[in-house]
């Protein structure tokens, strides 16, 4: 805690914002408020605004609302909206009495869109020029505007028409290079693409990935412009995004990190692990049902966990395939049924390589040609089955409109370990019969 | 294929670069490589710097080398060098004859860099400036320069001394916003962040996603500027990076999508699912430890697969948590102690949720107490050991200098399914010989 103490304050003072945020959110709450309320209030709103949204409303706690309001003065609306987000109701419209009405307004609009859609994501403070404008005109323009406002994030100048439609795009490096005379409608690009105020996060992603554009306008249904999407907000969520989809698969919270409190991802883990139990109970079922085969053949219960475990195995490779392109954007409709033939294939050739590992294996280790033939075989036929739900059931999760990560290991465990039970204990009761055992 | 007919290709010829590989890569083969030839040599090179550098090879087998120089002379440095890595030496060698001397030598330069460093994903086109420059002259500079060279990358401009260090940065709004006669020593920024050549990607990944810059100056150790990354190719980088290691985690190959044919794909799954046979087999050897035990008391089969299974289920919670900060660079050196505490209590918690209810199903189903109270406490231990090596796991991988992701998910399940079994079944053996069943 000695970073909080008088004399490295000024050193604080020195870091780049995202560095501060850092040392922010490792700070216990009472000393990362207590730092907060001593940096200069510009530099404690740009901290905040690299904050992770998790740990803001801990940090604003307790924060009175003049300070607040000076804070959200510091930045530009989006970042600010962020902010109020994080506050309770009440401290929210408190908040927005203490910032000049303009500026309350703009960051009130912003509130309005969902926090995963284009519209969550965008700034509103953009520049939109006339198509009648000359490069000098426009620059002249930016001149004035650099005093007085951030304008470190431009990349872009929007052409609007007389009712704010996007007609064009003008970079600054066209404002560099072009001559003072030309006029905006001469210099444009009309090609633009825009994206819809309510479209959301991932799909924006792959627009930034597929394109590359450091920014991109973002309009209403009418074609009026209302902001810009930043190519680095963008894909940094969609890296979270992707990343969370994984967690998702496992039964955990797309939010939980290395370092959540125990005691908060105990919520989302332990419902998900009661989930599985009752597949496992399940599964259990049918290894119940065979419980009389099991008595007269002990060896089946050694083989077992090797059957269904392999098949969990090759079964999460599948799924985890499947997911990842699915949250990558890379599966076009009708690439579904590719994807099953190609599973469909290396199941059948990896079943047939394992399967005749365990069968050689059940052979010389139990000196049983029957059971390393049943243990084989049941791998085999596990295999398909695993093979074939690591797809069906994302591509069938998506069909009921979930998530199709949500806990999809999950559902696939059980699929590979009632099928693996099913088959192998199935196959010995069977081969037992035939032989003339039971 | 009809999109390969005479009168569509005026409409592919509309398409964005992006847009136009995405056909390609879309095609067979020989239908790919029609299209590749028919289109004007501009079009067909930005589209080729599109496409995934694994369907590279195939597009390129067969061009002609005047053609391929013809393409590679369209393209930034950078894109000419990822095309020239997809061709077999000779074709190498035989393609930068066909090319300017002063780009070959361009593109033979950044080819000496690791493709997974900054060197291998820099551009070496930037412009350099001297420090006594005036915003004027650098206009002038840059207005010349749009004639005859692609400058739509540019973000910012480089300041560097006599010895071509780098001394100052300055963004184009800059030179739109700044008085004509400031020199480039009074306008540039002096406080540069850089990366070194040799940074790998991930940790160039989360620069970007920290300081959210659009470009970062590459440096040799001297400090000589010899590049410049992108934000937008240093993110995609790491959106896939992350996402390939979820792919590691279960013994798939980093580069396997859904659609990659199935006889490429099990090159890399086959071998991992024989290493998950070999642990399953060690799994399955504890559990032949306790064959009479299960002869005498069959009910023990059933509950066997559970106890391991919901193991397996809550490990892969831990697992994936610990994976994806490590991914996403979230974790600093000691938080390793302070996410194993985490899992500790949780998995105590968890473990004793999940245990209870075990218990009480192995009481109620078989109607034996001492059934549920080894059932429940084997489970209790199991999560607590399932918690531990999902974090264990993968700082041990990493320790000994091995992705922390490879095979972390094979490797877990061993300790789940060992110890579960051993738990279990050594616990029921020990309750038999207190009751005195054997």
């Amino acid at each position: 805690m000695s970073e909080t103490a008088p004399s490295p304050l000024l050193e604080l003072e020195r870091l780049h914002p995202a560095d501060l945020a850092d040392r922010l959110q490792r700070f216990p709450g009472p000393d990362a408020r207590e730092l907060l309320g001593r940096l200069p209030v510009a530099q404690a709103a740009a901290a905040l605004a690299e904050v992770e949204t998790e740990r803001l409303p801990e940090l604003l706690e307790d924060l009175p609302a003049g300070r607040l309001g000076e804070l959200l003065t510091c930045l530009p609306p989006n970042d600010a909206a962020d902010l109020v987000q994080a506050l309770p109701a009440r401290a929210r419209r408190e908040a927005l009495t203490r910032v000049p009405a303009g500026f309350a307004a703009s960051v009130r609009a912003l509130l309005r869109y969902p926090e995963d859609t284009a519209g969550g994501i965008m700034t509103n403070r953009f520049i939109a020029l006339r198509a009648d404008m000359t490069v000098e005109q426009v620059r002249e323009l930016l001149r004035g505007r650099a005093q007085d406002e951030r304008t470190e994030d431009i990349a872009y100048l929007y052409v609007t028409d007389a009712a704010g439609r996007l007609v064009g795009i003008v970079s600054l490096r066209d404002l560099v290079f072009r001559r003072p005379d030309r006029r905006m409608g001469e210099v444009m690009n009309r090609d633009v693409k825009t994206v819809r105020v309510s479209d959301d996060q991932e799909a924006l992603a792959r627009r930034f990935e597929h394109y590359h554009y450091l920014g991109l306008p973002v309009t209403e249904a009418d074609g009026v412009l209302v902001g810009v999407v930043k190519a680095s907000d963008a894909l940094e969520i969609a890296r979270k995004e992707a990343t969370e989809d994984m967690q998702l698969m496992v039964g955990l919270s797309g939010e939980e990190r290395a370092l959540t409190p125990w005691h908060r991802a105990i919520g989302r883990r332990l419902p998900w692990l009661y989930v599985n139990l009752l597949t496992a109970f399940m599964a259990a079922f049918v290894v119940g049902l065979f419980e009389r085969t099991i008595a007269a053949w002990t060896a089946l219960a050694v083989f077992l966990p090797i059957v269904a475990g392999q098949g969990g195995n090759a079964g999460m490779q599948t799924l985890t395939v499947i997911i990842r392109d699915m949250a990558l954007g890379e599966l076009a409709p009708g690439d579904g049924r590719r994807a099953l033939l190609k599973e469909l294939l290396l199941s059948l050739a990896n079943g047939l390589a394992v399967g005749l590992v365990v069968g050689v294996v059940g052979w010389l280790w139990k000196g049983s040609v029957l059971l390393g033939l049943v243990a084989g075989v049941a791998m085999w036929l596990n295999q398909l089955a695993a093979g074939l739900s690591g797809v069906l059931i994302p591509f069938g999760l998506k069909l009921c409109r979930v998530d199709p990560a949500l806990a999809s290991s999950i559902f696939l465990t059980t699929v590979t370990d009632v099928a693996g039970f099913f088959f192998f204990l199935g196959l010995a009761a069977l081969a037992m019969r035939w032989i003339g055992v039971s």
